[in-house]
């Protein structure tokens, strides 16, 4: 089936044009734009909410949602009181630069210091597509094993930093959180290790930390330029 | 992008009759054929663990695993003591009717009761290709929240039986098993639903007593047409 990989790269090839287009927008705009990418039930949205309760008065956050179906998780992160858009893929296993692009549109303009998409829940698919992102963000929650940078190699290599999620249910469950940040540095060892519970709210000052580094380093690498 | 559509249609309808052609295969042979589909680790290797530890002696068992990267799972099952294939996608999302055309020729020949395909981890890709198997059943673990059957429908709606895995971690999450199961049922009320613990061993049984009602009908409806 020859035929299928060259339109899929042609889709490809198209998307990452598009990205492009969209982050030198994004630079322009000065804004800081994470992609989130898990596997279903790691605790995207629920890190999502502890970062906008905290960061809420300390930084304008717009939240883009992408789901197969429901609107459930863009009903939980507007209320907790920022822009958010929610993107059904109707059953799509990733977002692309063109659904971002789309989204874009009903977003405040220019209103924003920080952008989160959270992806569709798919520890595969989002890994290959650009959405114009600064950075893309793997959580990983111990719950799943801490195997899971070893099976799915691409999602840890795409990422600038892994939020280990669920550590506090290492003393209930097989996998530990020091085999899963092994594991996830061996096979990316420039990845940020952040763990945390965002049930309990352990470690998500480390998070916040690291949003706000992200968002200095890109003013300051501006600046610099300027 | 509709030449996009037009050839993955064209892929979906080759896959789609190359199953049936297993499926007939299958047929002949007398044996019954799983599908376990699931977000990466949601428990379908220490699931099969499980089944194979309880089952060897009972039934010949032989299985296929579906994994982007690594032979882990097929070296936890062949450890087990069954035969075991490993298919690697190299990053692909799902598997395909021909990649189980071709594990096919590496398992020994006519001599399963029951071939379990363990799928890629992933809650949606693999929900659309028929594998010529009898029945889709798709793990649910408690701890990645009880909403998803509402959010990853297509998987619900594929499956003939949910299992809902890791329910001994109840008392330490807000999920809850009740919830998990009439989300399922909402989506598809025709979903067997079979509640256990890979951990504990709980419920383990009636997942076991799922598989010997399964290949049970699957031969008596062949000696009803005889």
């Amino acid at each position: 089936m020859p035929s299928t990989v060259t339109v899929l790269k042609d889709v490809t090839e198209a998307n990452s044009i598009l990205a492009e287009g969209l982050r030198a927008g994004f630079a322009r705009s000065d804004v800081l734009v994470l992609d989130i990418i898990a596997s279903p039930g790691a605790g995207k949205t629920t890190l999502l909410e502890r970062t906008i309760e905290a960061l809420h008065g300390e930084m304008r956050l717009c939240v883009i949602e992408g789901d197969p179906a429901t609107s459930l998780d863009a009903e939980r992160v507007a209320a907790a009181g920022v822009p958010a858009v929610q993107i059904n893929t109707g059953g799509g296993c990733h977002l692309e630069a063109r659904m971002i692009q789309a989204a874009l549109q009903q977003l405040p303009g220019g209103e924003a210091d920080v952008i989160i998409i959270e992806n569709v829940g798919n520890l595969l698919c989002p890994t290959g597509w650009d959405l114009g992102e600064d950075a893309k963000v793997v959580v990983s929650s111990l719950t799943e094993g801490d195997d899971k940078p070893l099976k799915y190699p691409m999602a840890f290599l795409a990422s600038k930093a892994v939020v280990i999620n669920k550590i506090d249910l290492e003393p209930y469950v097989p996998a530990k959180v020091s085999v899963l940040r092994e594991n996830a540095l061996s096979i990316n060892p420039g990845l940020d290790v952040v763990e945390v519970s965002c049930l309990t709210g352990q470690g998500i000052d480390d998070w916040l930390d690291w949003i706000r580094a992200q968002l200095a380093r890109k003013r300051g690498a501006k600046t610099d330029h300027a």
